[in-house]
């Protein structure tokens, strides 16, 4: 019997008739290697946004429900074009709307989670042959109303598909050739890497931004289900995403992540309470304001400063609910510092290796570069410096740790 | 108990942010005269048309699957945003698609019949006090695959749902503000219609074409429900559809249709056998070509002529179809005239008034008109004259039967 692959194609990918005839080469060509294909697409590239345009003229504040009514007809758009395209060059093909293809999720507009796929359907259009295409992002709650899933859905739908379906793998086709050491618009030694780990690609997540969304990363490793990320575009290998990438053991740290607009805010004259620590975080948290790297620093037995980097956007925001809260949280003034970035290493090998923080502090030090923040993880260490020097930091960390060199890539080739 | 009514808005009407605004105004009116509301809309205007380009250049030849699954995103849309339109102004609103609302149709792509239709949800809704607005044109097979209803299917819907939830009337809102004596935009003197018959809406369907859909009316009077056909830009009364137009009975003729582009074909010298008539037409039939008037006059006991009206766009290929037969049919030669029109006097009071039909070739050949076919049934006189006199003879025959006159509106008002 033959085995089913799952494809992802994205907005990019499908984002106009040029490309939707492309794509279709693509899903033929898996076709002709004996695969029985599951193709998932997302919405026509410019689609969401004229659509969200036609919404906000007529209701600034739309219901979420009415949104996910709205925005669900864009894959559906999508996949009876690919359809067609498919039809048109002699394939059978069936297209399928989220609920008509299973897709059960949570009572939730706006960002649902699958629930359980029903794949007895899917099932009988694979066995008789036909390619099956599922519109991406969207799923049907038990009282059959539409739901879509937020942010990287099309993603997300292609995973629960291949885990439900027991797909051999799951290929996401994107506008980048695979998963860099880092950001090759930057660096220009960065490298494709044949293989990471579910881990190392979530910590990685921001490297060349939208390249796999971390929902679905963290569903695969749930499932074991093994991600190709690839180009839609240029035939080439991609990068394998998988539980273990063993031969790649020895390589200690696989990629470096960086992001600019980074601002560390300092809480200072704190009372040095058992609670305030949680005071403060619970409070933004209630604001939907995200914190990144977080330091504690007592001054003396009475009173602790607390420091944490957040995105340059959200430091107003930040700001202001903290004086909100000031009486209750009894601290004495805010400091801030903007213009910071964050550069992070990553690897799963760094686990076993207690060095790799001191080496990575010993090269920073060496280019002159002042760490001002630092966090680490299992499998990370992120430093935040300021922005001037952050590409610097990259380029000297990469050289380093031995980013560039043709080993990373020959290990699983 | 307040009771139900079916507002039914077309793809002009819904073709704008602005226009879905006004169409939200005109519901709420409905709401705030104490009425349960059931919207059933169109695609906006010119989605269909986009989508169908996109088609188009993918594949001249979709599947028909293919092309419900593609063309039901115009309703989703426009339910969507009209749902938000009236929430925006403090309105609770519910969109569903067709397969939601309940309505299920035969498995037939591009074409279908409603078989019936499940009102538990819509009542529910309508009982908790939410406006409910339903995407026209599609419905669901029993195994969940999407149909469309083919022409006038918007209509259909409106009706469907006005019959299965007793609605107390079905507005069908449009471009026009009602039904004619004849098309005003060539006869200054028409006047609206109070109130016609579902008969008589039958055979002056060609009237300001596109006002309404024969499978839609036909739907209206085997259920019985009352139609009101008016204007969804226009503040003023529309023109009743129902079964009985009882005060107006007086009036003979209702209404005077007429259409240019016919063309009279003659299949001369055909055997005069039992099944000639019924083979010519058959094997036309068979190619998809309609024919209207057939008029059959025997030469002498062996041969025969047969003569009918068809569209001229379809002249080139009725011929072709009947000379591809030649052999078989047995005729000698075939005749054409084209520059021809049909026009057509209708009134359910023709039937017991045996001396209408006279009354209209004497008015015809009072203004020197010639007839050259002539078509009769219960409620309607069809004739064929020369182009070139067509608005004339509507002219003398809407002054005849007194068509311009107040009490054609006075009766009912």
């Amino acid at each position: 019997m033959s085995t089913i692959v799952v494809q992802k194609f994205g907005g990019t990918s499908v984002g106009s008739v040029e490309r939707i005839q492309h794509v279709a080469k693509r899903v033929i060509s898996e076709v002709e290697k004996g695969h029985k294909v599951v193709v998932v697409v997302s919405a026509m590239g410019k689609t969401t946004d004229q659509l969200l345009t036609l919404a906000n003229a007529i209701n600034p504040h739309p219901s979420k429900r009415d949104m996910d009514m709205l925005l669900t007809t864009g894959e559906q758009i999508t996949i009876s074009l690919l359809a067609m395209a498919l039809q048109v060059r002699g394939h059978e093909a069936v297209s399928l709307t989220g609920w008509q293809a299973g897709i059960r999720t949570e009572p939730v507009h706006g960002n649902a989670r699958i629930t359980h796929i029903e794949t007895d359907l899917l099932n009988s259009h694979l066995a008789s042959g036909k390619i099956v295409i599922v519109a991406g992002f969207q799923g049907i709650t038990e009282t059959n109303e539409i739901t879509t899933l937020g942010r990287g859905g099309s993603d997300t739908t292609a995973v629960a598909l291949a885990a439900a379906l027991e797909a051999e793998k799951c290929d996401i086709y994107t506008d980048v050739t695979g998963v860099f050491t880092t950001d090759p618009r930057f660096v220009k030694e960065a490298r494709k890497l044949a293989a990471v780990s579910y881990d190392e690609m979530l910590e990685l997540a921001n490297l060349g931004a939208g390249v796999l969304h971390p929902r679905a990363v963290e569903f695969a490793k749930n499932y074991g289900v093994q991600l190709v990320v690839r180009s839609s575009m240029e035939e080439e290998e991609g990068t394998i995403i998988e539980e273990e990438v063993s031969m790649e053991k020895s390589l200690v740290v696989r990629g470096i992540a960086f992001e600019d607009q980074i601002t560390r805010i300092s809480v200072c004259g704190l009372p040095n309470e058992l609670h305030t620590l949680s005071t403060i975080f619970t409070t933004l948290a209630k604001h939907s304001l995200n914190v990144d790297i977080i330091i504690q620093t007592s001054m003396d037995k009475d009173t602790t400063n607390i420091s944490f980097s957040v995105k340059t956007k959200d430091v107003d925001e930040t700001i202001q609910v903290l004086e909100q809260y000031k009486e209750h949280l009894g601290f004495s003034h805010i400091e801030k510092e903007s213009n910071l970035a964050k550069v992070s290493i990553v690897g799963s090998g760094m686990i076993s290796n207690p060095g790799v923080a001191a080496e990575m502090f010993q090269v920073l030090a060496t280019e002159g570069i002042h760490v001002k923040m630092v966090s680490t993880s299992e499998i990370k260490v992120s430093t935040v410096v300021d922005v001037g020097v952050m590409v610097k930091a990259v380029e000297a960390l990469h050289v380093a740790f031995k980013l560039g060199e043709e080993s990373v890539e020959r290990v699983l080739s």
